[in-house]
């Protein structure tokens, strides 16, 4: 008696990985789970409590309650301007609107345009519709922005979306208007579905006005927009994201939803509604914090000895180039973290574990406290000086 | 631009088609959603409250927290033993668990025996995985209890899995120790996986002690067993099941899970670990109450002229026959349950959308409350007698 050839073939997730092997340690300094240290806003969690003591522990709608829905639809009205009887679907996290939107899109044997490196968990959800994944390089040297050429040559009579995640996680990196309007000139001429992962569209920290792959004319008919409240409202454990698309890929959406998550707690998803129509300013108050220790952490890998960065743009990850490193140190990026988190504590997750192409780089979340990233990187500095 | 096959061609559930039909009208009486009508208990709500406001808003581990990993084995002491660590994983309702399982056995092509009438979510989920269905009937004039025989008929080279769901939604039938143990020698020596969705396992009103197909030597070692908390303490709308199975198993689901719904809420999961330490008196309180309305239900029916019902033995379905009804009507059963809605406004679900042998049959929830039972019935008398 075998098991699938999904559940044999799939890796588990590098950033899993490093977590497990990190709590086998004490005294470790992690760098590793892409979650806000924040807490969530506690008008939010008190919403929250107010609904569940009022009983409100039954069955919700599969599409989310219309409350959630409604004050979705607000948030997006100068932008989206979905329906939200009909265009907006509530998910288990953003991660479960992903998988949706792939089962609802995608059919077994189909291609799927992955920019890498890329999300681990992108490369699993693909397997399980049976998909192939073609991975279309995000490099350095381009500030892991992709190059719409390279997009276009690897597209095939097989292709049938592309996952977009701007800012990007794991490089922070955010695609300018340039470069989004020209993919979206190109999809709309292949007719290509876009699943565009935008939960981190919130956390940008450049001059230039963030610029979304939805915003160019007609891209919205083929675009499946997703976002939750994990980043926005620091509600990573309540796991509650959303999906807005047109009305026939949200009902699909939710028809295949109910097979699996099937709904959300009504108190999540009011507390929720209550944050989209009361805590806004949060989030720039979070934002303001990212920023601060984006800047710090990127000064102190500018400092130390066989690292380098180009500055991310948004989210809250620093790809740190450790090549040099790894060569000095006669291990590759998945052997360097590992033997980082042994000799020193400190968590980190090796680049390939985000596509071939990470190979030589490491992923830092530096959603953690300047103190953390202070003294994380005086181990990393003695590691690296060989003390 | 084409939507997935899948997408296209799923058809959505005749529950919430039902569901959704009455959400037009006024005044209607439902006996539709299988859902308890009962809040959870108290000190379970207040649990999860001071967990929210204790601040407990972060990932959690994606098998579950280990609090309720271990008061899940606790409580399955006496008859599973599962590891806390390694054979329990917590899902975002029994429904994703069982989803899980499927993904963890089961290749595009494989067969899996599903015993009909069926919960509807089963022909998606397997439909997910690009399996095929290959459906056992169990009759009436059997008590809905499946026949080994016809099981055994239905086993080809191909088939991987039977998914058993007893006692049944929709037909409340619990399958006798008999069958099941003939069920459970056939299916070891095909070397055949169990997935044991036994969700209502404590909601059994009969004389005879319950039989889990997991009892029988050797069985645990290819079923995952499937249960959850919305049943047990009126939690639907927490999202909170769980599966038990082999470590291998396990670790499998969990990395498919980790593509979706990923990790549940750490109040959700704490406050049903409370729940399975404090709480279980109000189970058999609740089955009480079940077990009234049962009888009161099946009493309604045999006075009706048209219907007949055979007593089930658990869950809180009765599987009315309504094929004398159907035919005065001239209808089927999708029609009868239709034109019942439209002239009464009562609510229940045809037996064609649990499989094809359902037709000429009506499911009836009767997790509803005694008076609502009653003042059901009397439309449907009037109905009946064309008043």
């Amino acid at each position: 008696m075998e098991l699938s050839r999904l559940a044999k073939g799939l890796g588990g997730s590098v950033i899993r990985e490093m977590f497990n092997e990190a709590l086998k340690m004490e005294d470790t300094i992690s760098f590793t789970v892409g979650e806000p240290d924040f807490t969530t806003p506690r008008p939010i969690i008190e919403e929250a409590c107010r609904c569940w003591e009022a009983g409100m522990t039954h069955y919700t709608p599969n599409s989310g309650v219309g409350e959630l829905r409604r004050a979705i639809a607000e948030y997006h009205q100068e932008d989206l301007k979905p329906d939200p009887d009909s265009e907006v679907m509530i998910s288990c996290g953003a991660t479960e609107a992903v998988q949706m939107a792939l089962f609802t899109l995608v059919d077994p044997g189909d291609e799927v345009i992955l920019i890498t490196p890329a999300w681990p968990n992108y490369f699993g959800q693909i397997a399980m519709c049976g998909a192939v994944i073609r991975e279309v390089p995000a490099r350095e040297e381009n500030g892991f922005i992709p190059d719409p050429k390279e997009l276009r040559a690897a597209i095939t009579h097989k292709t049938k979306a592309v996952i977009l995640n701007s800012p990007s996680n794991p490089t922070g990196a955010v695609i300018d208007r340039d470069t989004c309007q020209a993919i979206a000139e190109l999809l709309a001429e292949k007719g290509i579905y876009v699943i565009a992962d935008e939960i981190y569209s919130r956390l940008v920290y450049g001059e230039e006005a963030y610029t979304s792959i939805t915003s160019f004319p007609g891209m919205m008919e083929q675009t499946v927009y997703i976002s939750g409240f994990s980043k926005m409202f620091a509600m990573t454990g309540w796991r509650l994201g959303y999906a807005i698309a047109g009305a026939e890929i949200i009902k699909n959406m939710t028809k295949l939803h109910e097979n699996g998550a099937s709904c959300l707690p009504e108190p999540s998803q009011l507390a929720a509604a209550y944050g989209l129509r009361r805590c806004l300013p949060e989030i720039g108050n979070m934002r303001e914090s990212y920023k601060r220790r984006r800047d710090l952490i990127c000064s102190l890998i500018d400092e130390t000895p066989g690292l380098s960065i180009k500055k991310p743009e948004g989210a809250f990850y620093a790809f740190v180039n450790a090549k040099e490193l790894c060569e000095r140190k006669g291990l590759d990026s998945r052997g360097l973290c590992m033997d980082l988190l042994r000799k020193t504590g400190v968590v980190t997750v090796p680049g390939s574990g985000f596509g071939s192409c990470g190979e030589g780089f490491i992923r830092m979340s530096y959603a953690t406290s300047d103190e953390a990233i202070v003294r994380g990187f005086e181990r990393i500095r003695a590691y690296v000086e060989g003390k």
